[in-house]
């Protein structure tokens, strides 16, 4: 029992890292970047909060654990901007490596658990991942529009490539999807996002 | 629907503000303090992978809503530090009126559920919130030792005024709190922590 202990409060010290992981957004004001923790307690309250908004019934426990668990392996591999078309190209070799060695740090039966539930939210085929998924692009557009462009702006991100990310909003929740039309819309209405 | 969901989202935008509360504790290298959205974030994992250590058996997803949940009042109450008996007399109150203007953002039902689990976890009677709580004074103290004292060399805080908070951990798990009391142990023998 205690050598299980030992290995899941290594695993506990060492994910803190992630608090240190900057990704392109800006946190609601603009005052500084998002790291990838704060990130994903967001994502986690924000699926708790909207999940009626799915398109099927999904298990909002799970949903909660796949938004928790999704960005760990960023330690690692660092938080790959979803416009880095070259850096997506080889995400997955990097991420699963980062897994491997961060899930590893867990007893067996729980490293083995966290693994599929990460491998569940990256496949995006299940209900719940595709509710997830929906959930962890929702939020990048609020903070760009509470931030009045934020990374859309310092990437010369337009409209149409923000419209290349709804059908996986699309994918979890059809009203979401709705939503962000019409956001969107407002927000370059307002000059945050060019058209 | 369109109403809830505008009621939902306005509260996702608020708790934003969390990630700028800081608290007490450095993040584990000690570069900098440590924000109360990403403290709830590894919370939920450290309840996730520890559950198995809870003295009676716990409902994790309730867990987890708890600790996601537990320091939004915190947004307009402050971070009251553990050891300031000061700040600790009027926290109740202050944090009763921040959770009813921040929860009260939400559409009716969702604020009472949001409003009941936070309570839950406060009044630590329930199994669910023994082991939240149990959790929440758990993961100060890796940090400090991570740190080689953190906010226990800042605020000068020796091992009987730590050993009050053990208790609180042994409510909710007694493994959890046999293991404090050795790494304390090996705290003060290292010189992080004052005897």
């Amino acid at each position: 029992m205690l050598e299980k202990l030992i290995q899941q409060i290594e695993f506990l010290k060492e994910i803190d890292q992630l608090k240190l992981v900057l990704r392109q957004t800006l946190i609601c004001g603009g005052e500084r970047r998002e790291n990838s923790a704060e990130h994903s307690w967001h994502l986690a309250l924000a699926a708790t909060t909207l999940a009626e908004h799915a398109n099927e019934p999904v298990d909002i426990s799970r949903v909660v654990k796949m938004v928790l668990l999704h960005d760990i392996v960023e330690i690692d591999a660092g938080d790959t901007f979803i416009y880095d078309d070259k850096g997506n190209e080889d995400k997955a070799e990097r991420e699963q490596i980062a897994a491997d060695r961060l899930f590893g740090l867990l007893p067996e039966s729980q490293k083995d658990e966290f693994m599929a539930v990460w491998h569940e939210f990256e496949a995006r085929e299940s209900a719940d991942a595709k509710f997830a998924n929906a959930i962890d692009r929702l939020m990048p557009l609020l903070h760009n529009i509470m931030a009045k462009g934020g990374s859309w702006q310092t990437h010369g991100i337009n409209r149409a490539k923000v419209d290349t990310l709804t059908p996986k909003i699309r994918d979890g929740s059809e009203t979401l999807a709705n939503f962000v039309n019409q956001i969107l819309d407002d927000a370059v209405e307002k000059g945050y996002l060019s058209a």
